[in-house]
This record gives structure tokens, sequence and C-alpha cells, in this order.
């Protein structure tokens, strides 16, 4: 665990957020000993059933991993995929045909009846089903043919860290074992984690940028998209910031119309081809005046107002985003401490939403 | 022409947005007459190819259409969809396996060179490809086997309005011509339109309330979610106020947090299956403390703080986004000029946008 983090140190706000980050890098460890062997063997049965489309389904946090899982599938595996709809099925009835498709339901706890009778009906369609929660008990592990239990431990601050990048690592291995590979590029994630998380400072030092802020945009594109959706659902959530996530491409099809002096961006720059990709988008948001900070390689940091140098050392970029939102929670906890929130149990939110 | 818009009759700022919202009875009834009759002989020559998924591709307000035909696809047709991520194909190369697939490309203008070249690089992995465009000499058009003209006529205001409700329709006849339906609950469309439209000044006094509003949730469920993210776009291209848009769960699994007294809410309730599920999520906004208006039946606008009263007059529910976006686009250009902006131009906005 980071000393960075002064986890359980107090009754202050936050504490428990902060230990749930700070945990992050022994998750990782965890995923990589305990869930590799059990997530390749799920995968291989999977693999063996030959699926030719894939099915996404999730809400939440849970939703920015299925959407990682999305790129991973079709871009790794040449497999068509879609974000299920889930008010298809459970508002209007719909019975989709389902044969070979694989439909995966990501959720932390599992329980949410939406999410349970979409993958249940799923199944009952013929559809390949695997559930990927935090919990081995739940309802949606129970109605689904396979599981994957992404071991984050029990998660108690109300916005999901932890679990996320558990469940981001364990898509990753799944992919992995659906073509035979060994995941040998993860393993090195861990310390690169406790190194970000490390750098708390840092991140502080962003977030008093951002005190009085009155809105946000968070930027990527491919594999660096899932963080932006992210990291704007957590600014919301802990801060109150009404935070607008996008595609680089999406941003430039009307909403950069809204970006001005007073718009703070920002946006994650993933080592690799999704940087090629958002260079003309980061001059586009740089005329508009608006200030822009970048959580990215080091040469993008300097060009922009501000921004965290995000470590990958050779980790590839369908991999980055799992280090990616880490300085991103972080800034999510502390300007919510700033703005005189307490991180741990945002206004509104149940750690168990259960919508229809 | 409704005459509850000045089409053309001065030289002031959002005459050409005033001009084509005012033409969309007409354009209703163009699709409806000359339309027709090509979109039902395409639907039977994909319907004969029986695609077994479909992936829907487009940015912006196009890529609202392409969610509505989602709905259409998935609901009325069973079919497993999804919205493509266009990088995974323009910037990860991905070469999806695609036999059985139907990709349909949506796009106003049918020229962005990644929508071309995902499309392109569909027909080439052995998809069923159409396009629907306003141009049937567009690139999109030209590499897609199947073409769809929608007949909205030229475009010049930048945010795009009738080429919108031209799309939900075509791709309603397609959905009708898939089954073998005759698409006659779509006849009513033109006057119940034009009824809308006329009542300008009820739209005008719901823009005052937002005059110095500083951010905005749409919220909406089924097939109503297009809408709301189709308004919160207009809103955001033609006010630069941040607006974000979502179905009524997704709300629920964290953003609600952010919803304050400052906050003005948009649902737009669709008289059906859909206002039964946003009820619980209207309370929950309610006992927010926020401003709620909403676009949908009598009753549920008496029961918040302001709205527009949509007559649905027996159109069914999988019909009523052509008409929900009616009053949202008179706010949006209300709303706009009560700002001082011209919507006509926005800012940063181009007609052709060129992503890749």
């Amino acid at each position: 665990m980071s000393a960075a983090f002064p986890a359980g140190a107090s009754e202050r706000p936050g504490r428990i957020l902060a230990a749930e980050v700070a945990e992050q890098p022994d998750v990782l460890r965890r995923v990589l000993t305990d869930g590799a062997g059990p997530i390749r063997r799920t995968a291989e049965a999977i693999a063996a059933r030959h699926p030719r489309f894939a099915l996404l389904t999730a809400r939440g946090t849970s939703d920015h991993a299925a959407l990682y899982g999305k790129y991973l599938l079709e871009i790794r595996h040449g497999l068509p995929c879609g974000l299920a709809s889930m008010s298809t099925v459970t508002v209007y009835g719909a019975r989709p045909r389902l044969t070979d498709v694989l439909v995966i339901g990501v959720s932390q706890w599992g329980g949410s009846p939406d999410l349970v009778s979409t993958v249940w009906a799923a199944r009952n369609a013929g559809a390949i089903t695997l559930a990927l929660t935090n919990d081995p008990d739940s309802a949606l592990a129970g109605v689904a043919e396979f599981h994957i239990d992404v071991r984050a431990g029990q998660e108690r601050a109300l916005p999901a860290t932890k679990s996320y990048i558990a469940s981001l690592l364990s898509l990753y291995l799944l992919s992995e074992g659906l073509r035979g590979g060994d995941g040998a590029a993860a393993l090195a994630l861990p310390d690169i984690a406790e190194r970000i998380l490390a750098r708390r400072d840092e991140v502080r030092a962003l977030a008093n940028r951002y005190r009085f802020a009155e809105r946000m945009v968070v930027v990527s594109r491919g594999y660096g998209y899932p963080t932006a959706r992210e990291a704007a659902l957590k600014l919301m959530e802990t801060c109150y910031l009404p935070a607008l996530p996008y595609s680089g491409a999406d941003l430039l099809h009307g909403p950069l119309a809204m970006i001005d002096h007073l718009t703070p961006v920002i946006a994650v720059v993933p080592e690799g081809r999704a940087r090629d990709a958002l260079r003309p988008v980061l001059v586009r948001i740089r005329g508009r005046g608006a200030d822009l900070a970048v959580v990215g390689p080091e040469a993008e940091v300097n060009r922009a107002a501000a921004g965290f140098v995000l470590p990958t050392e050779g980790i590839p970029e369908d991999l980055q985003p799992v280090l990616e939102i880490l300085p991103l929670h972080v800034l999510a906890y502390e300007l919510a401490l700033i703005r005189g929130q307490d991180p741990d149990v945002p206004r509104t939110m149940a750690k168990t939403p259960q919508t229809r």
C-alpha cells in the first residue's frame, strides 16, 4: 500500500476512498496472481464456443470497463461488438436472437435488476453469457453461464475505484486468454501504479486549479476514451462538477462550440496511436482558449497549461487505461476535499443502485 | 410551411435555422411520398440477405439518429445491434469479421473520412452496407452497397434539424420495410408537426427560463433517449450551454449527485412504456430540488415546474421521437437568440467536419 495516502489514519472525510485508492497496486497484484489462472480457463472455454459477436452490458463505472472491453474485442479479436441498451429488453420486452453471441455483464456488486434480467434473458435466448463482478455470490454471477471474479476486495467508498481497475485488468486477461496469450505485459503494472500514486502532491496542485470550475470537459480517443468517461463520472460523483466526456472526433462534430476560456479541459493522451489521432484535437481545443491539462506523455504535458506526466514504461497502449485512471482517481478525491465534499459518501449515491 | 416562423423575412440572426425548422412538416411529407417506395425496396433487398447483427456508425446529430435505429432494430426485429467505435478501424486498423452483419452509416453530408473508410472497410470485410445520407452523390453513398436518400433538401444552417427528423423517419420506414409493414402510422406526423411548430410562443417562454443557466441535464429513457442526446447537443452547439444527456437508469448510477437547485433538468417523457420507466427517475430528480421541465404528456408536465405538452394523437411510442425533438429544436433556436448568439453559424462549427 502506498505510503502517500494516510489510509485509515484519521476520521476525516475521504479516508475510506483514500485507503481504497492506495490499495490499487495490491489489487492489481492479486488479479495477476490469483485471478489470471481462472480467467485463462474461462477464456479458453469461451473461445471453444466461437462467438461471432459480443454484447457488453453495464451501467455507471462498469459501463466504462465494458467500453474498454469493446475496444479490446474489436481491435484484438476482430469481433464486432455492441453495448447493450438494457431498456430494449427490460422496458420493451425485446427478445433478440443471440445464438453465437457472447453477452458480457459487468457490475461491481452484480445485483441491479435490469442487468440481471438482461443477462438471464440473453442466456435463455441462446447467448454465451459471462458475468464479470466483484462478488462471486451475486445474482449476476448466478444467472450467467461463466463468471469472472475481479477480486478487488470489499469496496466501502461509494465511488468505485479499485473494482474499476480490477475489471479492466480482468478484461485484458480475458482477451489474452481468448487468443492464447500469457498476459506478461501486465506484470509491470502494480509497480508503476505504486509510483503514480506516490505523486499525490502533484495531483493536489492540479486539483487546486479546478477549485472554482463550474464545468469541465474530459477528452480522449480510442483506448483512452473509457478513461475520459470514467474520470468525468468520478468528478461528477465526488465534486458535483458537470463534466462532459468526449472522444476527440465526436467533440469536433458540434460540442467544441461550448468550449471557451472558462472551460477547463483534461485530455487523456495515451502513448501510441491515439496520441497521433488526438493531436489535431488538442490544437483545436487550445485554439478555443480553453485551459488544457494533459494526462499523458511528457511532451504533450509540456505543450499544455498543466498536467500529469504518466509513466508508461513500455506498457502497450491497450493496457494503459489501467494506469491512466489512477491520477484521475486521486484528482477526484483531492478536488472533492478542496470543494468541501466528502468523497466517501457523495449525496444521492447508493452502492447498490437498483434500476430496471 | 408554418406561419409561426418568419422564414427568411429578415437578415436577423437565426433566420436560416428558423426557416429550416419551419420546413420540417414538408420534409416529413416528402419522405412519406417520394421516399417511402425506394426505402421499402431497399429494405426488401436487405431483408432477403438475412442479416444477423447490425452495426450503426455515425457522429454528432447523425449518431443520435443511429441510436434511434438501434432501438428500432433491437426491439422490433430482435436484431442484436452495436454502435461502431470508428477509431477501432481508422486508428487501430481493426478488421472485424462481418459476414451477415448489416452496417449502417448515417451522415447528413456523407463525407467524413472516418465514416467513409469505416463503411468501405466493412464492405470489404463482407458486411451488407447501407448509407443513409442527405446527399445521394456523397462519398458515403458511393462506398455503400445500398443507399437511402433522406430527402431533407439543402441544409444551410450549421446545426442539423430537418435532416435529423428526415433520418429518423427514413429509419422507421426501413424498419417497416424489413418486416413488410406499410408505415401507415407515420402518415399523421406532418400535420401534428405543424401544430407543434405553431406553438413557438410557448417554447419562447420556456427558453426565457434558461437565460442564465450555466449547465443543463436532459434525461429520457428508451425510445426517448436519442431525443435527450440530440436536444443536449443542439443546446451545446447553439447556446454554448454544457448540457449532459442521460438515460434515466444511467443517471441513477452516479451522475444524480451533480444535480441541485441550480440545475435545470429537461425530461423527455414518451407516451408509452418509457413513461412508466421514467416515473421513479422524475421523483428522484424533483427530490434533488432541481428545476424540472417536461416535454411529454400533459399530466407529467403538470407535475413539473414547466414544460411543453407534446400531442401524440395515437402516434406509437416508436415514432414519437420524430415529434419530441421539434419543440427542442425551437428551444435551442430561441435560447440562442435570448443569449445573444446566432444559431445559424455557431462558433467553431463546420457543416462538413472531417474527422479520421
